[in-house]
């Protein structure tokens, strides 16, 4: 039972890598927002395996399939079911984890919680579980443009193993970010991060890092106390993604090695606004957002699947070994970068609904 | 509409720092479950001010009421109200702060949202509010032990500034923790944190830090994919506290810099269960926890209010100074600690609820 | 995990009937609205025990506290803790209850259900419980008037056993209502229904009628297909008040005698608006309201307290008569009328935050 | 944001009558039930257009596909996506609504509500959305009875217009209901409510009526006082029905019309067990099951589309007249029975779930 994403803007994923397909049921989408398969199938796009040298091979088009609650190129108010098919499915591939558990995956914990589990690939606990909710962000973000015509998304690689990258958080672009296979805009470091990733597939290994993304002119005063505080459903969104293993907003675990005197943001007019001179506070303040950029970062574990040879049990409980058949990334970092785009775009969503709800008209 | 945590044991947090008291109602309690008046004090009193030259200096006892839902002792299973009163408020400290945004507090956010705020005190966004969490945080406890009677959560403090701690997270107990008035089990460290705490509040400053916590013996199989992994409700749980800029879980961020090879948790049998050999995944596989130490780590910024003077706006948005009067923590950590340990077993006690339900009897 | 009604405006009651009170937690109410004690005591003033010498002598003041959540008498945006203490409990009228179930009482199901309960007075099944529920429908009704200055919602006895009232549904006041003791606004049937409740409860027995309410002046649009109708919430809160058996939207079970040429309510113009020229649907169709009067009638059993002595089993099945003591009303519909109006404007002024939730404005 | 059902066996529907089709996403099914489509297709045929000649014509398979969460011929623990394709659309029979509304319908709420709506039959009013419900209710039924293996649920016709079955609720069951195309067990009235419906309809007219249902050997302790009681929670799932305008639980309305010496459900001890001697509460006291059969009974109004000329306005305001194409039900009770039975058994499920969460295993 927590497959329900969001308050007011609510999102319903299922679907498993192997079988009819996977979706969403998006619940409380306002009326009279323009959106085609195709806005979604962009953004649907952006995270497709396959889509370049350094990520799987598996070959889906993931073309979606809008349900309902769409007419004539509007939403009606009414819930919108959103199909993609699986296609390239090669249960074979996985004919040996029907029996063993990889290590790091979700095969052991999946047969411990519910005493059955669908083998083939990675079943629900594999990422492609994730374009349910990409397509929901591709409408979420038309949502905020709609209430916030010059508001931006932006999330982008920012490192890869020791590899950072220098990017310009203020101006980053999405186009910057897609121009590179990598989805790194700073280019001598992408460079080098596609080499390693390469370097270390044929290793048989895999890699992790971070993503970092941005919001930029959004609006003051998102975000509910106590428990719905802006950051704390940021993170729980992030947390929710395959792979991540940790998430700071604005000045993150270096607030630890600050002084108040330094972290804290002093106040300034600006613009004829109240504005912040600094920004450790991340854009939120209270759980509420100021109005300043929302940044964050996350962690992405390694690809847990690796093709070198690894012990392990198996479900009758012997020990074995196993090496990865099946394809799968060595590094899920650029096409973590719509999902992590996604899960914000849901967030600031929600929120901005929320927030209609309770700020009455002056009367 | 963002006052309430948890799906099936659900507690809602209602009150502001001055005026009538703070408290909960928990809603989803199991019945029979023995708890009194004094259990909850305990929990309260770890969490209290004035508990030791380290903290604030603000007297109250926080002595807690039941109104409901107990009954000879034990719960009824209808919902149980718990009332702290407020008492040492001092409005008048906080006179100044009516027209004035504290930096880096929720003041301006609160008023930007609401259009309204209480201004005495933190209102709602003071960390006086976790009351009713810690107040909730114990029954929660006292479940979880029913249903898994060697479960432990133990936080500390691993870092304060740059004074990291050396704990062995496998056998730290709370008795131990809580010997030391900073909370920190590392007695040579926690010296010099205790130092460095009297030294920057007599500077005038504040100081941030890391709490650790780990839950031990708890069950396989709590977590529910996709939204509500487990990491991902503790991640929300954490950065709903009052100044938390991060989370952590297992590895964290320092998996992004590791080899999926180095990284990957070997499956190995041990006792006669599957273990894991190393336990890089925090206890918790794709979402789902594996029966091994659960352990995250939490960022803390340092305490926005400071003696020291700030620039800052006036709501009337005027350039203006503020120095803080009113009773502060130099340093959150310490008291910080329960509310960790609270936000954890609130966390865990719902995940157990919800795994119960769904598990049905063999036939 | 059941006392938490609403999505957006939502409440959470706590309380039995006897303990330290009963109250509410109110979260999501729009800021900067003007409530204060005095109105919400208005509201429980109406359903107060001793009111008038039809109903319970039990002798409670029930004076209420507003803990949280408003300041300067202002709504502050954060969750409303309202309080009303216990004081006229005589727990020793109920000491032969502890072991025995009271006949259509909820006494053998909650012991059944949480193997536990209260049997000082009814708790948390007593109908003490609905303080919260009035209280914060007093601040319902308070948002309903700030968006739609004209909405009224009137309730009033319609039935007593086989005594009907004639009401001008399009017309009656609430001064009106509570100008009769028994809340029949028919003024010759009122007399005899206060005759009948008199001479019933020297009879040792109880009664049971209709309520039926009428919401006049409200928005088109209000309710949420295809769970949340507005009849479907609407229902859903009047069978979750104490003693109801049955509820009617429109026309009702009337509706099933009549073929669809007369049932259909005929769409016309007038005064330049889309209306119906008559109204069988009860101002709602396809779940939403569309501007005509929403009028619905509430079925309540007679009390199951009565003096008489009556069959039953003791908590450790044995055989046995009871006579009920303590205090009870003889007929609960006088003081029900101000729980179902509370009920319904709960309902309302949750669809009406969701409503503004979803309409963005136009561009 | 209304289109999810249940706290913890949780259904979201999605689909209109016109486009790519209707569907349901279940979460929170419990793990290792055995369901196929067979099964589901078995209920769904129960509810399809065309089963007989009292229904409408229109002609649609209704074949369902299991999108996901069903692994091997049983349940995964995961979301389980079911989707019916519209197959035998003709918008074109629709294309004069478009600009019209037809009366009682729901199209003039739509669009006030939306500003925009789907003309194309009734979009998502129409009762094909009830098909995800029906399929849910098939695997919520197949839960029901790994719990509870004695349990039954029968729903029948028990009025239609004046005609009033005579129905032996304590034997009735599924297969004799079936027996009949009106769905009524009283042979003799059954043939006389056909021959009602077909003369009904030739003289381009509808009608309304009742449906009972009854719930056997279910257990004692579900339903989640205050707002969650079981019959609330049933009146809310009958009335977010099409074309529903009553509910009664129990002794229902006529409850109003009996003294509490008469009302009262004494207890005894019977079989060994605690039992009530009559069951006017309908099997249900203080919001939790008995252990009596729980009866309950619903109003449907007279089929709104009716081939007669009826007076109503156009969406640019202008008064008008329509005669309804398309093909419809007269009387829609006879495919209404499976959609009252599959909404008791979701909320059956889903409080059968729930208690399963909050007793503890005895120590």
């Amino acid at each position: 039972m927590g497959n329900t994403f969001g308050q007011l803007f609510r999102i319903t994923t299922f679907g498993e890598s192997h079988g009819g397909g996977v979706g969403v049921v998006i619940d409380g989408c306002p009326p009279q927002i323009e959106i085609s398969e195709t806005e979604i199938q962009c953004e649907l796009d952006r995270r497709r395996p396959g889509q370049s040298k350094i990520t799987t091979q598996r070959k889906e088009e993931d073309r979606c399939e809008i349900l309902s609650g769409v007419f004539d190129g509007k939403t009606l108010g009414t819930p919108i079911g959103i199909l993609v098919r699986n296609k390239d499915a090669r249960p074979e591939d996985y004919a040996a984890m029907a029996k063993t558990f990889r290590p790091s995956h979700a095969d052991f914990t999946y047969e411990a919680k519910y005493g059955i589990r669908n083998w083939q690939g990675g079943g629900r606990a594999s990422a492609r579980e994730t374009i349910g909710r990409v397509a929901a962000g591709a409408l979420a973000r038309k949502i905020l443009r709609t209430l916030y015509p010059k508001i931006e998304i932006v999330g982008y690689v920012s490192a890869i193993h020791e590899l950072s990258a220098k990017v310009d958080r203020s101006k980053i672009k999405v186009a910057e970010v897609d121009s590179s296979i990598v989805r790194c805009p700073d280019k001598a470091t992408a460079k080098k991060m596609i080499s390693l990733i390469e370097t270390t597939r044929a290793d048989g290994n895999s890699l992790g890092g971070i993503i970092e993304c941005v919001v930029r002119n959004g609006p003051v005063g998102l975000g509910e106390p106590v428990f719905d505080k802006l950051e704390a459903d940021l993170a729980k969104a992030m947390l929710s993604l395959p792979a991540t293993k940790g998430f700071e907003i604005g000045s993150g675990f270096s607030a630890t090695r600050m002084r108040g005197s330094e972290h804290n943001d002093a106040f300034e007019m600006r613009g004829g606004k109240v504005r912040t001179a600094s920004n450790y506070s991340g854009g939120i303040q209270g759980g509420i957002s100021n109005g300043e950029e929302i940044y964050f970062r996350v962690a992405f574990k390694p690809t847990a699947t690796i093709a070198r040879e690894q012990k392990t049990v198996t479900s009758s409980r012997e020990q074995t070994k196993l090496a990865a058949r099946g394809r799968h990334d060595p590094c899920v970092l650029p096409r973590a970068v719509p999902m992590v785009e996604a899960m914000a775009a849901l967030v600031l969503c929600d929120h901005a609904l929320r927030q209609r709800a309770i700020r009455l008209p002056e009367r």
